[in-house]
């Protein structure tokens, strides 16, 4: 028997073996296969467990998850002080992004936030002030997520803030989020100078309600419809949204011009300098469908995720037969991660970027931000500058998720859909973690936003998951 | 001697021979080579001549008509009526669009868009008046292009009628477009009933003095910087300018608000409404750059392409060393084309199509239009719906472009910048006529715009464009 003259050689797992051999100039295919839950046995059996056994279970709850992520249509009703809007906020409510978080666990930009929000509130009159009318527990920090609210970065919000209402009549629930603050000295980003408190008491006293009155000459807007648009656009629909932005403004247009309040010029040069105005509702549309997807039992697609700046959380949706409150769904929470691929202002650098923070990962869970990369030509300059490398990004978010999008686009990828529904058992299995576009605060000077890129979300969240998932079903 | 086992082909020419070959399953590398200018001795001689004993001095020629249309920053600087401004504009000029032509040979859609101008200047009350009038002679045909003016479509322009006014510092030159009609039934698309004519009053009336107001607020607007910010949102920046228009509306959206003048809720709606409004801006931009690089002497690179709906033609610069006229270089006509990879509206199709119209091919000759459609998930829809055929028309464009544009990029090429500087020499020797995407109307009906698709102008231009050099290097 003599060896065969021509080799040609498959390789399963580490790609070290197939560039060894094809350094010696042999064609090798590969296929990329990792050990699941890399080797970890108990995860192993659960996966066992959850792919086999109970697998028609839960593939029927999640095609019900993303039958609601993917087909409600939400839409924005109005503008109006949380205070009147928001189901069982407390007068000394504090809503913080991320999950639930002691005083003395708070990140430095959240802390700056919270005594600016105080101030503007008129709960204290300076900042030391601020401080320890927190301290001393005056105030109730909850989790905007335990609201049916969802705020960006650092936000505060208290309950003369404005917010936007967004119905989802699909699944007769509402979602709320603050109005955008903009760019520069603003207390989302941490920063808590009189021109970050000044901004807030600015959007409570003018921008809301000129940007409710034009609302009322507008009617509902369809948010997504407007995202949707936003992706054909170079939006990622969460780090850039200016696409729709504009398109947003574009239709507030005649409305807002037909004011005659004469504040509607303040207003005007405000949304004309604000990129990221879209970026809070299309985070309140993301939750009102999220919250919807999260009443049905027994589902391993993640539809809540979140960051405080201290910790990072992921929720799934009931895990009872009977309709559970909400606020009562359990976080799998592990250390909020630093962000990577990152770019930032001159004068930065990673040695001063805060950890991950702010509810916007809400966007990831519909289909956009990290999994409407490829959408993105702005985002693929936080990756290296290439297209590929965004593209990449998407299919890699396709391979933890359910099913394409309907709605969201990718034109770049001929119109694919883009990714939808994280499922944690994908997550696990081939220990990929969900990427997140964010933005980057300083992590202890005040000064605001320093950069921004891609977060990877902590992969210990996702076990927890599975493994109360697991018991769920046991 | 014996036949070798494997074979393997290297094809120039005729892909025909290959697909034989290629069926017999054998690997064949086509080459795609083509008998230059489809064999024609004459003009082979010529290109010999071109490419040879003058390509130093053209090569030089072509370097600064290119570096005037990458280079030049033109800018909107106000919106006046056309008799103040344009320059050499007689009291009954009537401006149309593409080559000279008389009356008897204008199109269909032409001739309805100017009896509803003439109706709007007041020179008629009845379009039989208006036929009349300018069958008897009453009024000054001319083309908008002798004009320093570019006119979208069917466009009539009148002394009365409104004009954008842009200026290029680094030439000293300016040039003019008309305000853009809209949508719907419009003079510009051929349509001459009481709404038509009414619109172009209201831009006169209305329009004009609120746009001219806010655009006092603004400042001289950067036109081609806003055009490269819609190439990265969608854009082609001729048959699709969405992006660019939106990013124009925000921009004087602080200004516009900020007018006491209650007609600005009259306009708000009408930019609102209108994703084409900045086809205009950007033809006027592109017109002031092409004016500039016209007077460079010798170049093989065309810096005019125009199209009346009967004819089509194309200019190259000054072809003498003193700097003459713009409005004496000649034109290089052939018929005007159908417009091919057409998608029609509801009931209708190519047979009521009208040929090809408009000075908006402009816009191709600055990087725009069909030289960007790889920048435009719009454009891809005409072309099969893949953006691979998008990225096709571009490179096609590739072949017959002088070099790569600094600041138009095409994100779905990693940000290559897109073709400019169209050269008439390639244009012959491939027989590859640049593309541009455009509107279709109604042929004869008056109904306004049926379709929208990609005509390809006709080679012979180009054939007697390339004679014309030759003659002047002789």
């Amino acid at each position: 028997m003599s060896l065969p003259q021509e080799v040609q050689v498959i390789n399963v797992g580490l790609s070290r073996f197939a560039d060894a051999v094809r350094d010696q100039g042999v064609e090798v295919l590969d296929v990329d296969w990792r050990i699941p839950a890399g080797g970890d046995a108990e995860l192993v059996a659960v996966l066992g467990r959850l792919y086999g056994l109970h697998s028609r279970a839960i593939d029927e709850a999640n095609r019900e998850v993303v039958r609601r992520l993917d087909e409600a249509v939400p839409v924005l009703v109005e503008v109006a002080p949380a205070a009147g809007v928001i189901p069982g906020l407390g007068e000394r409510a504090v809503l913080h992004p991320g999950p639930p978080l002691d005083w003395e666990d708070f990140c430095d930009p959240l802390r700056r936030s919270v005594r600016a929000a105080v101030m503007a509130e008129g709960w204290a009159s300076t900042l030391e002030e601020a401080e320890r009318f927190v301290a001393q527990g005056n105030v109730q920090l909850e989790p905007a997520n335990h609201h049916a609210t969802v705020v960006p970065m650092a936000t505060a919000l208290t309950p003369s803030a404005p917010v936007f209402v967004v119905e989802n009549p699909q699944g007769g629930n509402r979602a709320y989020s603050p109005l955008n603050q903009g760019p520069g000295k603003v207390a989302w980003f941490g920063v808590e100078q009189p021109e970050a408190i000044d901004r807030l008491r600015w959007l409570r006293d003018v921008a809301a309600p000129v940007l409710s009155a034009t609302l009322q000459g507008v009617g509902p807007v369809d948010l997504f419809s407007i995202a949707a648009q936003g992706l054909q656009m170079g939006d990622d629909g969460h780090m850039r949204t200016q696409a729709a932005t504009n398109l947003f403004v574009r239709h507030l247009l005649p409305s807002l011009v037909g004011l005659e309040d004469p504040r509607r010029v303040e207003v005007a040069r405000f949304l004309s300098a604000n990129h990221l105005f879209f970026l809070n509702l299309g985070m309140a549309a993301a939750k009102a469908v999220a919250d919807w997807a999260s009443e049905v039992a027994g589902s391993s697609v993640v539809i809540g995720m979140a960051r405080n700046g201290t910790t990072f959380g992921i929720r799934l949706g009931s895990m009872s037969d009977r309709r559970r409150s909400r606020s009562q769904a359990a976080w799998f929470v592990a250390a909020a991660p630093a962000v990577g691929d990152a770019l930032y202002y001159s004068g930065f650098g990673p040695e001063v970027g805060a950890p991950d923070i702010g509810d916007s990962a809400v966007l990831e869970l519909v289909g956009l931000g990290g999994a409407a990369a490829a959408a993105s030509p702005a985002i693929a300059s936080f990756l290296g500058g290439s297209m590929s490398k965004a593209i990449a990004a998407t299919d890699e978010m396709d391979r933890i998720c359910v099913s394409p999008s309907s709605r969201f686009k990718l034109p770049f990828l001929d119109f694919r859909g883009s990714p939808l529904g994280i499922d944690v058992r994908k997550v696990v299995e081939l220990e990929i973690a969900p990427a997140i576009n964010t933005g980057i605060l300083h992590a202890s000077e005040g000064v605001g936003q320093v950069g921004a890129g891609v977060a990877r979300a902590p992969l210990d969240c996702f076990k927890q998951a599975l493994l109360a998932l697991d018991e769920f079903y046991h």
